[in-house]
């Protein structure tokens, strides 16, 4: 793909969720699943458009549904080290948004792990692409990469 | 059951952990599913034992396998409120632990839940039940209720 | 508690769900986490309901909310061996429905873990407990336990 | 990227495991939650490895480190339906395997998902990457895709 995540530091992202990690979380190996990682994405996402009143029970209008997710694993993560997920808005399109995400530990400056989620918004009833809202685009400007 | 849980208030607890909920833990009613519950307790305990260097790769000797859990619901507790898991321990027996937990948010004074888990020592290699060792005997007094 | 599940076989139960277990269930002991189970629980209870068409989007009328869960563990189970999930309804209250669940595999004719869970009906608007519907009393009745 | 993956029939893939969904799978809007999907293809690739011996407590030698994963939705999946999840090797490398993985259902000739799921081979105890084994390559010829 052009644009294969790559370990960065905190500086490349605008927003920071600290998130416990689980005892469950880690596998045979000792070291957190794979899978756990996109629960961390789906709620530094969910849990930003939420506090921005843009999801959730205080929103109305569109919802975004998940079309594409990805995230390359660069060093493990392990119970019971808190994880930030570091956010920044890489791409809003014309009914979509693509997020950048990155794994933090205080073991490390780089991210163990970086993520892509995209958003595409539909109508929450007939599940149809919708543009992005003007009042998305105007709060998740304040969120974008500087590049 | 003789010892069912109720709601108790926070001086009810030792000990506290403070967790993230996550966006997937919300089930299609929109409440944290009552699975999760379960891995909270599973965290507050071995975290505690982690912290402790009574269980994780600090720790040698006996491992704790879990025997019994369950949990009362008292009130539900969503997305994306953080939870504090309030643990005490309950009964230190021959070669068993039994914990008491609560889970409790910044919305209700009293607890949302009570859990009930249930540790027995067994020998790493062997898996038999082996005595609860006086270091860890020594260490959960600290973390008793006070009845 | 007075009726603490025990280790039984297959005829103890009315009602068999096979799930597959899923390779992060393992723990880092290499057995499936006790968490897990719960979720075994929920979806042999509402997945019966559901083809029963009483709860799901085919169903009207109040729905069930978990107020207690417990699970006593008998012996462990691993990825990649499938689970079926044994239930029978052990009691139908005014408003409440407290099912009995037993996790089998083919490596044992003893269940590996007794669970116990109960529904309160509740209104889906008001959220305030309601009797348990005569439709669902007469479909329950068919997985009562004998005894 | 610059292999997208996309909606595909069934014949595009070599094996396939049958998995159960679970009812906690299913998010607030009624859906199986994004993240869920890479617990399948961890199942998929695992369950798979571990029938043939070249994973799990029967095998000795590197283990399968995942160092990149991503999913494309393309229809929703809900709880009671089962998941077939479709496998075929898409590329051995030196000290990589790429697999494309397809999520489907009785309810669409198409899957509802694709996956990309990259396991890089170390050396269980230093971690560092080692070659394929020639085991491997020889087992995971027979699941290569056509093209």
């Amino acid at each position: 793909m052009t644009d294969r995540p790559i370990a960065e530091r905190r500086e490349a992202y605008r927003h920071f969720t600290l998130l416990a990690t689980r005892w469950m979380d880690n596998d045979v190996y000792g070291h957190v699943n794979n899978v756990v990682y996109y629960s961390w994405f789906d709620t530094a996402v969910n849990g930003m458009l939420i506090a921005e009143r843009l999801a959730g029970p205080a929103a109305s209008g569109p919802i975004g549904l998940v079309v594409g997710t990805q995230c390359q694993y660069f060093a493990p993560v392990s119970f019971p080290a808190p994880v930030e997920i570091g956010l920044r808005v890489h791409r809003v399109g014309a009914s979509s948004v693509t997020y950048h995400l990155g794994v933090f530990t205080a073991q490390r400056e780089l991210s163990h792990a970086s993520g892509v989620f995209t958003h595409v918004y539909v109508d929450p009833d007939s599940r149809r692409p919708v543009p992005v809202p003007a009042r998305h685009r105007e709060t998740l400007a304040r969120y974008a990469s500087a590049q």
